[in-house]
Parts: C-alpha cells; sequence; structure tokens
C-alpha cells in the first residue's frame, strides 16, 4: 500500500511474529507472511487487515486480505483460508502491526541515508527553475521547469513537483505529490503525520500514517499552513483550490476543485468536499462529513453534519444560512422580551 | 504605485495589448501607453482603473486616470479624453492587466538575480546588528542599529527595517517596512500575497498583490502569526500595536495605534481598526469591517458589522456585551422552561 | 529565579537603582541588594516582589522577599525588616525591575556569544542521533540517544531533551527541557516570549518572559503549534499529552498527563488542565481556567469557567453538553414557532 518513494516497508512477518508484537492470539496460521496492513476493503495476498464491527461482518467475508486480525466474535466470518488472529483491541494490534513494518513512516529521509548534500544527486530539478539559498531537496525528488523555490524551503525525499510552481521561503514537504501552477507560501507543513492515535488508559498509541498528500493542478495555499498526509489513504486538495493562511487539514480529507477557503479555516479528518465550495473564515467542520458541490459556508460556522449541495450554510451547528439567521434574530428579540406573541399561546399547558 | 523596491514593472502597455490579454474591446485609444494599475480614486498619468459599478459613476467621472476598463453602460462615464476600453468583467481584466505589468509579485527577489549570497552585496546592516546564522538579507535591504535577526530568518529584497529590531528565528518578511523597537518572534510571515482572487465558472484567477505591509513603532508579533501585504494600497500596523500568536491579518487592514490581539485572532481584508482596540482569543472579523478606538471584543466574537468605539462587545454576530450576556441567559432559562412568566402574557400587548 | 541555562542576570541592583529605574519612592532601605525577581509566595532572600492587591495583605506578611514594592495602603503590611518601596503601579514597577534585572530575556543566545558554529563546541548530542542539514544547536545544550532532528530547526542555548525525540523540520526551540520519546512536528515553535504586557494611556510595556516550556515524556505535538514560556512560572506539558497543529498554549498553562488537543485549539495563559482533558477542535479555553481530569470538551467551544472532571461538555460559554444540546434544539424550535406550549402561560392574547 504504501508508496515507497516515501516509505520503506521492513516486512515480511511471520503470524508468530505478529502475535508477539501485537499481543493477539493466533487462531489459525496459512504459512502466508505478512508485506503490508491495508483497509480490508482493499487487502489483498499479502497483506493485513482488520475488523472491530460486527456490522463489518459482510465486508470481512469478502476481504482478500491474507490475514486479519478479528475479535473473538467474528472469529467465523473471516475467509477460512487466511490467517486470522484474535484480539480484544484489532485496531491497536493492527497499529502496532503498522508500526512494526513502517517504524519510520514519519521520516522524510532513509533512515541510514540523511541528507549529507542540500541538493540530493538523484534528485532532478527542471530547466528555469530557480533554487533559493538553504533549499534542501531529498533522494529521488523531481521538480519540474520554471519553479521558484524559496529560501530555506526543505523537500523530502521522493516528493514530486511539477511545472511553474511558486514555493515560498522556510517550506516543507514530504511524502506529497504536486501538479503543475502550484502556489505554496511561507511556512507552510505539507504532508507530516496526521494525528492519529488509538487510546487506552495508559495513553495514546501512535498510529502510523502511510498515505500521502496529493494537490492537484492550480492549487494555491496561503502562509503556515497545515495540510497533513493520510493514514492509509491520501489526503487530496482538487485543481484549482485556493487555501488562505494558517488553516489545517486533517489526514484522509479529500477537497474538490476550485474550492476556496478563508483563513484559519479547521477540516479535521477524512472530510469529502465537493467542487466550488467555498468556507469562510475560521469555520471548522468535524470529521468524515460530507459538503455538497457548491456549499457556501459563513465564516466562523461549524459544521457537524453533512451539507447538501449548492446552498448556504451558517451557525453552529451549521444550518440554511436563512435559518440561522431567523434564529440569531428570535435570540436577540426574546431576550429583549419583544417576542411574547409569538410564542404564547391561549391553550393550557 | 507599487514601490519599486519590491515590485518590478514591465509596463508600458499598448492599448492593443491590453485588449489582446484582457480580452477587452478598444471603445477610444488616446494614444497614451499604460505604465501602471491604480484605484480609481487615486490614478494619474499613465495609469489605468476599471469600474464595473454603476454606483461609482461620479468616481469614474473626475478620475485622472489615462485608461479606463468599463462595462458598456459606463462607456459615457469615464473621461472623454482617456483611452476607454469595454469589458463584461472589468474586474478580472483589470487583474489580468495587473499580471501583465507585475508578473513576478510573488517574488521576494529580483527574477533574474536570485540571491547569490546570503547577505546581498547591496544589504546595509547597521552598527551593533548581531545576525544569526544561516540569516538571508535580499538585495537593498536596510537594517538599523542594534538589532537581533533570528537564526534562518528571510528578508526580502527591499524591505527596511529601524533600530532595535528583535526578530526571530525562522521568520520571513518581504515587501515590508519595519519601524523602530518592533519584535517579531518565531516562524512569522509579513508581507506575503494578500488572498485575492475573482471567480468564474472555470476557477479562481489570482489578482496580484501590488502593496506593502507597514509595521510602525513599538509593534510586537507572536509567533507564526501571518501578516499579507496589500492588494493596491498597503497593510498597517499601528504604533505599538501588541499581537499575540498565530494571528491571521488580511490585505489592505489598517490596525491603529496600541491595539491588541491575543492569539488566533483573524481579521479578514480591508478592515479599520482605531486605536487602543482590544481583541479576545480567536475573534473574527469580516472583511470591510470598522472598530473604533477603544472598543474591546471578548474572546471568540464574530464582528460582522462596525462597531462605535469606546465599548465592549462580544458574541456572533458581535454586540454590546451586556446584550450578548443576556440573550446568553435567556436561553439557557428558556431552554430549562423557566421563563414562561417572562415571555407568555395574561394581558394585552 | 530564572534558569541561569537560558536567562543571564544583571543584577544585583541597589535599592536607588530600582527607584530610579521603576519611578517608585524609597520608603525603607534595609541594604540589602535585589539579585532577582520573584512571585510573593515564593520569594527568598536577594528577591523583591510585589503587592498591589489588599486582598494580599496575609500573603504580603508572611513573604520572606528582601524588598517589597507596594502601593501606599499596604506600606505596614510588608515585613518591615524589609526593604520597601512604594508605587501607584506596583505592577509596571516590577515589570521595570525585572527588564532591568534580564535585559535580554528573550535572546536564545548570550548576549555577547552569537553563535559562530552550527553546533556549539559545548553542544552534547547523543550517539544515534542524526542531525538534518542547517540544524543549529546552541552552547550548553544537550540531546539524548537516537533522536532525529529535522533539518533547518534551531535549538537555543541550553535546551535539554532526553532520547528518542523526532523532531522535524524548520522547528524553533528555546527556554525548555524536553523529555524521551517527544515528538515535534515542522514549523512548531517552543519556548518563545509569553504575551504579557502591562498597559497605559502610553501603551503596552513588555513583561520580560522568564520562565520555562516542560515537555514531559512522550508527549507529542503537531506542526506550526505554539507553546510560549512561562512568565515567571513555568509552561508545562504532561506526559504523553498529543496536540494536534496550529495550536496555541499560552505561557504558565499547565497541561497534565495523556490530554488529547485537536487542531487550532487556543489555551490563553495560566490554565490548569488535569489528565486525560480531550479539548475538540478550534476549543478556546480563558485564562486561569481549571479543567477536571477526564473532562471531554467538543470541538468550537469556549470554555469560560471552571469545568469539573469527568464530564463532557460543549458550546459557548461551555456547558454540561447536555444542556448545550437541549439550548441549541430549543433555539431552532423557538425560530420556528413551535415552542409555545413550552413557554406560553394560560392567559389569553
Amino acid at each position: 500500500m504504501a508508496d515507497p518513494r516515501f516509505f520503506d516497508n521492513c516486512g515480511p512477518l511471520s503470524l508468530a511474529e505478529i502475535a508477539k508484537l501485537s499481543g493477539a492470539t493466533i487462531a489459525f496460521d496459512s504459512g502466508v507472511p505478512v508485506r503490508d496492513v491495508a483497509p480490508l476493503d482493499q487487502a489483498g495476498a499479502g497483506q493485513i487487515g482488520f475488523c472491530d464491527n460486527t456490522k463489518m461482518r459482510s465486508a470481512l467475508l469478502v476481504s482478500g486480505a491474507s490475514a486479519f486480525i478479528i475479535t473473538r466474535d467474528l472469529a467465523d466470518a473471516a475467509p477460512q483460508a487466511a490467517s486470522r488472529l484474535i484480539s480484544d483491541r484489532p485496531s491497536f494490534a493492527f497499529a502496532k502491526v503498522a508500526n512494526a513494518l513502517y517504524p519510520d513512516a514519519s521520516l522524510t529521509w532513509r533512515r541510514d541515508e540523511p541528507p549529507l548534500l542540500p541538493i540530493h544527486p538523484t534528485a532532478k530539478v527542471g530547466a528555469g527553475t530557480t533554487l533559493g539559498l538553504g533549499v534542501q531537496i531529498g533522494a529521488g525528488v523531481e521538480i519540474g521547469r520554471d519553479c521558484i523555490i524559496g529560501a530555506n524551503t526543505v523537500i523530502g525525499r521522493g516528493v514530486q513537483i511539477g511545472h511553474n510552481a511558486f514555493i515560498g521561503a522556510h517550506v516543507s514537504i514530504s511524502h506529497t505529490l504536486v501538479g503543475d501552477r502550484v502556489y505554496i507560501h511561507a511556512g507552510s507543513r505539507i504532508g507530516q503525520d496526521g494525528f492519529g492515535y488509538i487510546g487506552s488508559a495508559a495513553g495514546h498509541y501512535r498510529i502510523p500514517q502511510l498515505g500521502r498528500v496529493i494537490l492537484q493542478d492550480g492549487v494555491e495555499i496561503g502562509a503556515n499552513t497545515c495540510i497533513d498526509r493520510g493514514a492509509l489513504a491520501d489526503t487530496v486538495i482538487g485543481e484549482g483550490t485556493k487555501i488562505d493562511n494558517l488553516v489545517q487539514i486533517g489526514h484522509n480529507t479529500r477537497v474538490g476543485r476550485h474550492c476556496v477557503m478563508a483563513a484559519e479555516v479547521g477540516l479535521s479528518g477524512s472530510i469529502e468536499l465537493g467542487d466550488f465550495v467555498v468556507l469562510g473564515g475560521q469555520v471548522g467542520v468535524a470529521d468524515h462529513i460530507k459538503i455538497g458541490s457548491g456549499v457556501q459556508v459563513a465564516a466562523k460556522a461549524g459544521v457537524t453534519g453533512n451539507l447538501a449541495g449548492g446552498q448556504v450554510y451558517g451557525g453552529f451547528p451549521a444550518k440554511p444560512v436563512g435559518q440561522w439567521r431567523r434564529e440569531m434574530g428570535a435570540i436577540s428579540l426574546f431576550a429583549k422580551g419583544k417576542l411574547r406573541g409569538n410564542v404564547s399561546s391561549g391553550g393550557k399547558d
């Protein structure tokens, strides 16, 4: 799964090794070694998935994974030819396997190849591209023609950048594929670890982040904005989308084409935005929300449910803007004691 | 208009060139070449302005511009000796002209003079000023006496800094004039492009940002704060104003003297703040708002209308703080069902 | 008080010098020179404290300070063997003394020893630790074993870092003690000045920030997050706490163990969080608030009062989440005119 341009796989692991490091119990060992982790619905040969949710029993039944970490009550639902491990907390065990396979996922260079030169000998830089002083470019990076890379910017191993990019000073980019005509202003952080942990009474266990960031053609990003890479999937910013300063975009979020986000917007993880979505300043969106194309959200709104396309929303929780304004107006009138006639009735209660 | 210390003008352009690049149609060509863009009310000889708003007909009539891009219904309102181009979208055509005149507006060095040395030979650094390692100082920069410039900080071409400045590590400054006794903490971004686009069904077109940032004497700025330069005007932070971390200040905003902004405040564009204004943490202010001197705005408020000076406001939309508190209290009591007597009436009303 | 690894003390000062620089009047001079500033309840021999609050009269009476700056009405309450200065604004006078004792508190190197080499000869770096290119490490810094320090990161004088740290690119750290297994992602700012001023009609006077930041074992910090050091006390992040991107943590705030803060959270100063506190995205917390262990605060909430442990809160001002949801629901129903029965009375209208 994990893009080898950015991640080094330390597998394979035997089922015995997995049992030992994860604390899971072997129910059946097919003998097939585990080379990778994958989501249940995308897993194939040599890959391990997990399931801790009886509602996903049917997905488990048809998964192509070679091995599964499951709760005891799902033991019968995994394909019987596949290896199976039983765990009280399959997600935790799975994260431990992922960490064992990719112990260096946070690194922006190969573990044993820290940069010795600012521009790695294997990096390719296109004609007409200007590099500011102090720029660092990692192994295997490819940068297209006629780009500007600002002073002290650091581009991690394997990053691909198209033509005519403008990148400001002090930017860091890793684990990322960048299209043509992309602007990234000073101090933005693209591709670092997403914020993923599994909690327990002993603390929070880091889930390795094995996805990428993809910035499509014409994307523009302000200063000091952060876009985290995905956990198993990618974080994607669609073509032509413009993002202002100090915006947060969490892992696995997929933004459509030609969206606009004003400053200090916060998108948590696994959000889906359609095309031409406009988010006002300081808008926040909860995780796993879907926002339809053409939606506009007024500044400072908090989006806690899916929003149908083509409409304007505001408030917290976000609702159609007309409704929100009526509610704000009603509160004001009510507090002034002027709404009596509207709210009283002649009946009994 | 654009300060030549920061921007290189590629003009002049003939009216035929402008028509071709902007898609506008020539109604009259006076033969005077266009060397610059300007706001309608500030434009003079050799400059082009635009007007797409019939309410600005009178401003158009008295504008000193040598050329105009206007909608057809305003064709008669432009001074008849001036060149005139007709466009369905004058603002879009104007932005294209601005981009043609200043194609490198985002750059922090001259297109053909990328820095070869960390300290440009033409830069002047005053006595007693200490530069951290990795500092980069561009062409024509002037820094006064007894300043501290932190490690890896990058100062773009033409920036002027007064005496006794303290600038932290990893700061980027461009297109900016800085007074005396200014503090800028680590990672702040001063002077990058404002967030200005003209939308269309085909996407969003970048408006070149041709103004500056001006930080007056005694301004202090926290860490990772962003202050964008103006579009045609300047972004100004008045004397003695103190700004905390992670604050966003949009283009063309003018902040008065001795204001205080707590962390994560967001000011969008073209806002005017008086003197001694205090904004609590996470306050947001919509564009083109005016806030009077001495105003205090409670944390998290959202300012959507002008605020008269000398008062305290809170809530979203921001209102006098007493009113806001009454409304919050009324909601709580109402939801508990304890407000019946207050809102109902037995009599007439 | 101030940790000499980070701060150089320019004392001692005679009472006459203090009177001159602060504008305070000497009421009694014991002859003991003042070498340091301290909070009233922690001050000892050679230290000066201040009191401007008659409610703190009893604390003043038992303070061990050698000198006091107090208002006239508290003149009799200070220990009579100690030096006493009278001021209309003791806090302002005290800040001036602090600035005189620590004029270089904002610096990340010794005034007369700006770094000449990226790695200071007195710095110690443990076995197995990898430094990215462009890393700067100040005098007296100690870094443990098997750490990764990202490209261009700057570590100020005296900083101590444990083992197995992962620090991203472009990070700045000063005035900070860091435990083992700490992650700090790209562009975060740790240890810069807190946001402390004393206001007056003439403007705002900077209070020197003489505390530290302490990041305990297992703390993880996202990208472009800011944690300010304390004023006289320390800012502390407890063991295992995980903090997302673009978070602000103000001076003197103490966060417990295994807390989680989502992106764009803003904690102002002198807050106390218990253990296992969870703050959703864009939550703001006012200064001097106490939040009990196990509290969860929903995204976008604004915490303006202390929160008892073990409960879930939401809204602004933050309240128990059930109450908040009822209020939000009541507003919606009310604005639709559907709540008559609930709020009306039996009369006619």
